[in-house]
């Protein structure tokens, strides 16, 4: 590892121990051993910052509580790890972390009604507005994670044997959401280009009305799905779902947070994001947002009483479980918000990069691009049976020689071992980055013999 | 606010800056226009340390992302707000954030049979298992906080009209995973000591029992309750449980992580803890525990099939919604998973720090404790209406005064503006934090012209 980068990591811990001196110090100051304790901190502080100024020093810190490894994938390496692209931090998000990490860190100033988006300070309370102002919802929360988001709508709408009907690309959250309420699923199919119609969606609905004698209670569909990242027709599938009256929940866990999201537009009575998947964001944190016409019913307050006590619970909301996201992931998401609302607008580019990429890899004979062509995402699954897993088979180091050969070049993030079909994502690497990360596919290509047109 | 203090976080978020030069970097190196950003950074860096050193500097960095405060009351202040005390992270705890904050961090090494308690780097299998022998329950998963654990157990427990018998003291979002479920709440009510009682719980199942035709689905019982921190008696009430083959949740959001749990010994089927309530981890998280004898129904796998495609989700836990606390908040309740094992150990002087200030507290005339006397717990319920009550009453501040009284001695989290009944915490306070404490209110009572006896 470049000195520098463990250098950072060191400085970043030892002024976390500085800052444990105050925690544990009277609110007067420090004691004298107190501040001999810091004096040595701040010692070994200004022998980091020398380390960085100098390209000095060895490693010192190597592991957290005893056990857990440092990871500095990011910082040493371009990673198209297909899931983590649009989740890492901003800047300001890990700054957020650094100083609301504590637990209930956003509670302190919670007044009645005692609800988390109700708090102002830190402005939980306007972001819940800007949120679905930027969906283009009417009402938007904060969720552990976009399956949180699932279970919410499907708690708030199906009832045991109730129909739901999904897309049979769709994540294995929102199949399990459907399960977890004793629902039954069933499957629009994709078509022999891995996409889920609109029409499909139609006979699907009419077949259902004709075999149960009525509608499902819900439609989800992802509007690009995970494993090929391939856009669906949300908005004929909205259609057609309203057409029988049943909400149509758009799942945006690979939209919200990197391209332009309109839920009005789309025709969603329910849109979810992924916090840890495409804003910027730590987990599990994610969005749920709903139009007026549903938002009574998945974000209905409690009405329970205590049988004995009367007791009442305010204006908690049951599926939300009263708050969502009480510390440093909510906080984290907002400060990431100003730079998710302005990276959507880029996202055209992110887009011309993937296809950079794909077109660079498909240079290489015998690679192919599973995923729909040209890709309208920065998420890909590409086939390298007929290039790299060619080479694999007489590699003494089988698939890996893929894999080390792209860690050599610091890439990482590609399934260990796979040469066949797997996914990466370009999502958020500059220019600069995509060029060398085509060109080391290029060049391991033609060490190992293979074909390079470009 | 102290200087060293605010320099201490504008050092950590000039490191987060310069970690992003890398982050943005070629793997090759820092070209020549961001060695250039970097070494601007570094200058800073050195300003700030150099300010640390000298004290010198005025604050530069006043918010996060042009909207979010920074929160520094841990360091500059004691903090005694009553759900924030155990919560508060360890050191470690802050380096995981720092190094796992990125939405999907623990999946690098996510292999076959793809689930987060399978993961072993970080060590999260390693961790589950650690954490089932912490409890003495047989398995154990994270989840993001205790009233996921809550709603996991009533959904895979609980039926449509099912009674639910729970304590009348117990946390709301107890009685709200029984409505999400459509389940039917019968209380437990507390004494006139306000405790929860065995004798209480048999009367309640035999009425339950009488009125319904069968005993409850469930019973759940907090050892210590939110409102006073009062003991129930958890066990006596899981034997009367157990007489009618009734399942017992232990509800341990204020004992998990701060005093010795032994699950078997108390009879609990699950047990359920809170990650930034009692075990020094971010929110949201927390822990879900069965035994064997109910573990296969709350940690049930999925076994639905797509209509079409006979899609199958492996080895996923429905309750569950398959992983649950994917980045930094598992990685961070890992790190603090070593000092929350030594910490529960000590409860007994944890507690005696609490007995000293209560005391310290009951010696302002006039001044009542409302929770159990001698206290059992940390976090206590106390009554000043016959102490600092009669000063708010022609004060101009009226109950403002206090909370400003302690501000000025750097002491937060006593709730703005109550002099009536109100709560706080001790945890995790050092002996001289607690004097400090108590000396505090003593010169507010004091120079208000109330009587303090010692």
């Amino acid at each position: 590892m470049e000195i520098r980068i463990q250098k950072i990591i060191e400085g970043l811990f030892c002024l976390e121990d500085l800052r444990e001196v105050y925690r544990q110090a009277l609110p007067t100051g420090l004691s004298d051993e107190e501040e001999t304790a810091f004096g040595a901190k701040l010692a070994e502080l200004e022998g980091i910052v020398t380390d960085i100024r100098n390209r000095t020093g060895h490693p010192r810190v190597t592991r957290i509580a005893g056990s857990i490894e440092l990871r500095t994938r990011e910082e040493q390496a371009i990673n198209i790890q297909p899931i983590q692209a649009a989740g890492r931090l901003t800047p300001e998000a890990r700054k957020a972390l650094t100083v609301y990490g504590d637990g209930y860190s956003v509670c302190d100033a919670c007044r009645k009604p005692f609800r988390l988006d109700k708090i102002t300070k830190p402005p939980s309370a306007q972001f819940h507005e800007d949120l679905a102002r930027f969906l283009n919802m009417d009402q938007a929360r904060v969720v552990p994670g976009a399956r949180r988001g699932f279970q919410a709508v499907t708690s708030a709408l199906v009832e045991k044997g109730d129909t739901v009907l999904l897309s049979s690309l769709g994540h294995y959250t929102e199949y399990i959401a459907v399960e977890q309420v004793h629902g039954a699923v069933r499957e629009i199919p994709a078509n022999d280009r891995a996409i889920v119609t609109a029409d499909a969606a139609a006979e699907r609905l009419e077949a259902c009305v004709r075999e149960t004698g009525r509608p499902p209670v819900l439609v989800m569909c992802d509007h690009f799905d995970y494993q090929n990242a391939n856009e669906h027709e949300v908005r004929g599938i909205a259609k057609i779902a309203h057409q029988y009256d049943v909400p149509f929940l758009y799942n945006g866990a690979y939209t919200v947070g990197v391209m332009p999201v309109d839920g009005k537009a789309l025709g969603a009575d329910f849109v979810v994001g992924s916090g840890h998947k495409s804003m910027a964001s730590p987990a599990p944190s994610g969005v749920l947002a709903a139009n007026d016409e549903y938002a009574d019913r998945v974000f209905k307050t409690t009405t329970l009483e205590g049988d004995l006590t009367g007791r009442r619970f305010g204006i908690k909301e049951v599926q939300m479980l009263g708050c969502t996201l009480m510390g440093g992931n909510l906080v984290a998401m907002m400060a990431s918000f100003p730079t998710v609302q302005e990276r959507v607008t880029r996202w055209d580019e992110e887009v011309k990069k993937s296809n950079f990429f794909i077109d660079r890899l498909l240079g290489i004979e015998g690679s192919a691009c599973v995923s729909e062509y040209p890709r309208k995402h920065a998420l890909s699954k590409v086939d390298t049976t007929g290039s790299f897993d060619t080479v694999a088979k007489t590699h003494k180091r089988k698939g890996y020689f893929l894999s080390d050969e792209l860690t050599r070049r610091g890439i990482v993030g590609q399934f260990a071992g796979a040469t066949r079909q797997w996914k990466l994502s370009t999502y958020g690497l500059s220019w600069r980055r995509v060029e060398y990360l085509a060109d080391a596919f290029d060049e391991i290509a033609e060490k190992n013999g293979l074909t390079v047109g470009r």
